[in-house]
C-alpha cells in the first residue's frame, strides 16, 4: 500500500493552483483517481476548467469568489458546504488524490476554522494523498505536512505595467 | 495583439515543471497552441506524458536524462539538437506558448551557453509566451523575464524517510 502524502503549496507567488493542476495531470496519467475541490471559486480560471473537461479529472467549484465581493455570511455558508463535501469525499475511499484548492485562504479569512481543516487529516484513509493550496498556510498544517513548497514571487509583470494574459495567468 | 510573457520557474523546490504543465493545461484550455520541449529527458515523468497524450499538447523529449549517467559529449550533442529545434519552433509562428523545460539545468551544466539561451528571447515573435524551467536560473534571464517564481523547498518527505510516490512525485 502506498502512503498518502500531505502536500502544501503556499507563498505569495504564482503557481500554487497551477502546480496542483499539473500534479492532477501527472497523477491522472499514472492511473490515480483525482478530485479537485475549490474552496474559492476561481472565477478567472476558465482555461484549466475547459481543459480538465477533456480528462476524467473531477473538479467541483463549491466556494464563492474571492471575498472582496458578497456577504461574509454567504461565503461562510459556501465554505461550510465545501468542507462537508471534502469530509465525505475523503472518507469515501473513491479517490487517490484530493486537491483542496484555496483551503488556506478559507482558513485565513475565517470561513472555516484551522481545526476544521486539520481534522481532514485525521479522517483520511492513510493511502489518500491530500494537497492544500493557498497563501499563508498555517504553521500546524506545515508541521503536519510531508511536502511543502513555497511559491515565492520574484518578479511579476504587473510590476512593470503589463496586463494579465488570457490563457497564461487566468 | 497580446504581448508574450517571459516566465521563469526556478528554485530548489518541487513544482517547477509541474507548474509549467499546469500552465500548459490552462493555456490549452484557453485555446492557445502549446509546445513543451524537454532539454533534459524526464525519465521519471511517465504520469504527465501519459495524460498529455490525451490532449493536443505537443511534448518533445529531446535531451538525454540527467547528467549523472552517460558521456558529457552525448549530452552536449543532444542539448545542441534541442536548442536547434527550439530556435526553429520559436520562429515558426506555429505556437502561442513554448515551455523550455529544464533549460536552466542545461545552461548550468554547460550543455548550452547562457548566450545561446538568451538569444531565444531575441528571435521570438513578440506575441509568443516562453517558459524557462529549472533550478539556478541565471541573473540575466531573470532580468529579462516578466514573471519569475522561485519554488522554495520548505519540507520534503525524503527528509523523514518517506519514499517517492508514483503519480505524485514522478
Amino acid at each position: 500500500m502506498t502512503q498518502g502524502l500531505i502536500i502544501v503549496h503556499t507563498g505569495e507567488g504564482k503557481g500554487k493552483t497551477t502546480a496542483a493542476l499539473g500534479l492532477a495531470l501527472r497523477a491522472f496519467g499514472a492511473g490515480l483517481k483525482v478530485l479537485i475541490l475549490q474552496f474559492i471559486k476561481g472565477g478567472q480560471n476558465y482555461g484549466e476548467l475547459d481543459a480538465l473537461k477533456l480528462l476524467p479529472i473531477e473538479i467541483r467549484q463549491c466556494g464563492l469568489g474571492f471575498t472582496k465581493t458578497g456577504e461574509i455570511a454567504d461565503h461562510k455558508a459556501a465554505a461550510a458546504e465545501t468542507l462537508k463535501i471534502a469530509q465525505e469525499e475523503i472518507i469515501s475511499g473513491k479517490w487517490d488524490l484530493i486537491i483542496l484548492d484555496e483551503i488556506n485562504y478559507a482558513v485565513k479569512f475565517g470561513l472555516i476554522t484551522e481545526d476544521e481543516m486539520l481534522n481532514l487529516l485525521k479522517i483520511r484513509p492513510p493511502e489518500l494523498h491530500l494537497v492544500f493550496t493557498g497563501r499563508d498556510a498555517t504553521e500546524k498544517l506545515i508541521d503536519a505536512a510531508d511536502l511543502v513548497t513555497e511559491m515565492k514571487l520574484i518578479k511579476h509583470p504587473y510590476q512593470h505595467g503589463i496586463k494579465a494574459q488570457r490563457g497564461i495567468e487566468f
